[in-house]
């Protein structure tokens, strides 16, 4: 079985689960408790918050932990009184623009976005959001002129770092106009229920959470432990690993697109004009449903994703896609694949073949552009 | 070593680990994706909310997961543009109620909250909040008649249910008037990181965290699986050990104060005209700083707590105590001891022989009411 919705979830990177291990079972103590044990407990949570503000290029007084990225997200958008955010956005900041009726900037059919709307819209709001990478399409945005020209507009901005934190190299500390960034553990191999907030040295905070005195005042609740520690020792694992970034997914996108153009298939790739992360693709295949695709691919035993995982059990085409100026059909053809640093070639050739595979076998029971083909798929246990 | 700080976390349950651990390895999958391998872990997940819910008297579409009671707390305090609450609550509750300007209502000297100045309270409010059982006396208050109150005058009540859940028996559809409730798992021996909010069948919710579909669209954001099955676990066997209730813990509070009596020490339960959980006390030993006490205590291997983990960090006097009207001075004359349903008779005895050494080792450097004394403890690893 080939896993390739790393942009969903991921796996827990090897040593993670065993750093965890401790702290669910013998050390087990309130870190807010008075004696050693507990204090031992708290020193295991400060360790973890170096490993994260060192991934982040930050400062350790700089980074708290919360439940997760979504969490985050909310905590860092409750600052602003009216914020600007993207199209393209996660769902995590696209309800809360909504509900909040934010002013939506539009991207371009690159995935990136318009920065002359943007530099256009700011003025007047107090913040302003947008993910680092997108999560359907890996388009890396550029943050340096975004945050740039918020900081021009006097416009505080939030980042959301979910799917670049441990996948691409940056520190926040390089974009002074980002005040806030929100990451996740489970997206970069630790586990889930954890993530960070980021909040620049001397911006004003108010708590989302409020209640006993956990991280520094910040979010209340007694703390993930076990949770908090994976992510430490996952992010250490991640900054490791980015050392010789490229090297780890150097080529495999080319790799597994060569093969399957080598075999015919029509395809276009999604974000082809902006720089993306290397182990993402969005891939369209001409007059192949994305759905169907997606379940022959399961069966065979590629996982990957038609839509993100937060909004595939709706079957609604995708935002990110139609906001880069797709149609409902051309969205509905899309395909994420997204792997991980573990990937070898050999894997990239395996994917490969199954992919080219389904996409015939597709074809052998619908017409090309015949529209959406109903698949059966046997109950699975 | 003796661990009788159980209020403030409780290690997991055998058995909870170990079903855990899947999710934390193989069974990484998203719950939200597509495929049949993320349908395995989304059952899981259904499975944990089947075991709180049972554990709570509730239909399973009435449970959502959150990161843990203080968010749970948040989320229902939300939903009140006022609430009342009491002045002995729990930091999660009163800070909310603090920034809120809500109504405290006054506690007895025995820490029930006084019925005639709720009733006088609640007109005119959306909400009313209230801990099922007080995280540092262990006093259960009257939910039914408070409740009805509530119920009576059309006011909402959301239950802090943290300290009772797994503890005592109660159903929350027995209590008609309580429309929210809040849990945590790891007060019941699962894991940090994660709790539960029920919400009455019918009652209008506006989600506190948006995003993603999850939790019926009440709770967005990547679930925490190995967390919430960890807490589905602890919750069922919590269940099973409550039918041997009160068997498991009977009579080992007597059995600890009798012996400290026979020792001779003078001591003052708080809460004695109140029904109390049978695991929890809140003692005070006259002439004693609880402070300097605790530190005796964790030198010789009983851990408990001078006030609530909360709050231990800082050096002030419990607002529960103060509020059931002791004085300052008292107040810091009390240890709050919380053991579990593994504990033992013999465990009970040694504690209290411990517990006689180190007072008659403090009284051996301090007069008897000569106010605090500085302890010297060397500094652990």
């Amino acid at each position: 079985m080939i896993y390739w919705d790393n942009n969903a979830t991921t796996r827990l990177a090897p040593g993670v689960l065993d750093a965890m291990r401790p702290y669910l079972e013998e050390e087990f103590y309130n870190p807010s408790a008075a004696y050693p044990q507990a204090k031992r407990v708290r020193a295991a949570v400060e360790k973890a918050r170096e490993a994260v503000a060192a991934l982040l290029g930050a400062y350790t007084d700089e980074i708290f932990f919360t439940s997760g990225a979504t969490e985050s997200i909310h905590s860092a958008l409750a600052q602003f009184s009216s914020f600007v955010t993207t199209t393209t956005e996660h769902p995590a900041t696209l309800r809360v623009a909504q509900k909040e009726g934010s002013a939506l900037c539009p991207v371009l059919p690159s995935g990136l976005i318009d920065i002359t709307a943007w530099g256009n819209l700011l003025p007047g709001h107090e913040g302003a959001s947008f993910a680092v990478v997108n999560h359907e399409t890996g388009v890396i945005q550029p943050v340096q002129e975004l945050s740039d020209a918020a900081l021009r507009a006097g416009v505080r901005v939030h980042v959301d770092a979910v799917q670049a934190a441990g996948k691409i190299p940056f520190a926040l500390h390089d974009w002074p106009g980002v005040v806030f960034a929100s990451v996740s553990a489970h997206k970069l191999h630790g586990p889930k229920g954890v993530g960070a907030l980021y909040v620049r040295r001397g911006a004003i905070f108010r708590p989302l959470v409020l209640g006993g005195d956990q991280e520094d005042r910040r979010r209340a609740g007694t703390e993930n432990v076990p949770g908090i520690v994976g992510f430490g020792v996952a992010a250490g694992l991640a900054a490791e690993a980015l050392k010789n970034q490229p090297k780890f997914y150097d080529g495999l996108r080319d790799r597994f697109l060569n093969r399957l153009r080598a075999a015919g298939l029509e395809l276009a790739e999604q974000g082809t004009g902006a720089p993306r992360v290397p182990h993402v693709v969005s891939l369209r295949v001409f007059g192949c449903s994305g759905e169907a695709l997606q379940l022959l691919l399961e069966a065979e035993g590629l996982l990957c994703s038609a839509g993100s995982a937060c909004t595939s059990s709706r079957p609604e085409a995708s935002h990110v896609l139609r906001a880069m100026g797709l149609s409902d059909t051309a969205a509905r053809e899309v395909l994420r694949l997204s792997w991980n640093r573990f990937c070898s070639e050999e894997e990239v050739d395996a994917a490969a073949d199954t992919f080219i595979a389904c996409v015939r076998k597709l074809r052998s029971v619908q017409g090309t552009h015949t529209g959406p083909v109903v698949v059966y798929v046997p109950e699975h246990e």
